[in-house]
């Protein structure tokens, strides 16, 4: 989005990217697997770290203050996140999204 | 909400009422039980009814033409996942939930 | 839910009664009225802040121990949003609900 | 997503761009700009599509057969917000975006 700053545009398109991997993921790949990817810790996990990136890119597009707090937030699940996915076969593409969001997240804090 | 018609209130309660209990079943009692309740196709449409009802009680909360169109597919999934509940242990409160709102919602349509 | 500890059930609900005052009364009552109640800084504080009512909500309801950051900036936003709201008219009900969601996430922290 | 088939994922990824571009430029170009931008009605479309285009993404990308129902709900809504958007100045890239989001879901009903 043009009216950001490029550190805010970025952080919001990480934050989006790693909602779409980790929900994305979450609801197909690990629920089909089933076993230690459908555990309830790690499923609810991948849950609340999607729903928080999309919270954290939904306040950072609105060039809020409140964006920033969220960004907090959005490095300590996604790092969570990161380590959890590491554990189990095919989760490479979530730990990177993972890493690259909390990343970008921890810029603005 | 003071500002909505009683039918639109009441609808956009009973889709939040309905959004409490899928989102929080699934991904409390369904994922700890496992077995058919953690199954991909059950849980995603709970998921899936979840997130409709929550964007209909959105949609509906802003006094939005556009809620009247989202109560439409709101009908449809919460009568598919009342179905689906319904061959499950421990499901009753989501399933009354599921079909409260359906009723609600089509009363929009 | 009945699967929720008394105090977190009671913040998801205050949460999700915040996050509908201010989400229907910023996009119904503030934009109708306009002048400082459409003003921009006003009209983001109050999606700010029930965007991360909506959030904090949904955590708390997987039981998931990232409700419990989440209630952090729930309390945070919903000070500043009820403080805000306070200086305009017609705004008693946000107030309120701001304020008894604060306290309720408070006891999480 | 490598998960999905190619038009259910051109189809997410377009959503999610159009709620980008619409949740964006609502609360922040259209509130700062006043006057004809921050009418009511034009402001709660454009947060009305933003909305629906982001559960359409979350369907979408979840590959349940519910995302098919709501991508026809964003046909509509993302033709109405471009409509309202091409009467007011700066607005191109959410008209762009929605006609985009519009064509890629209209080819999944």
């Amino acid at each position: 989005m043009h009216h950001l700053d490029p550190k805010t545009r970025t952080a919001a398109d990480l934050a989006l990217d790693c909602y779409k991997h980790c929900h994305g993921m979450a609801t197909t790949h690990c629920l089909a697997v089933g076993g230690a990817h459908a555990e309830r810790g790690h499923l609810t996990l991948m849950l609340a770290c999607a729903e928080i990136c999309r919270t954290t890119a939904h306040l950072l597009l609105m060039d809020s203050i409140h964006g920033r707090h969220m960004a907090r937030e959005c490095v300590e699940v996604c790092k969570a996140c990161a380590a959890d996915c590491e554990r189990l076969d095919g989760m490479e593409p979530c730990v990177a999204a993972c890493r690259a969001c909390a990343k970008a997240c921890a810029a603005l804090v």
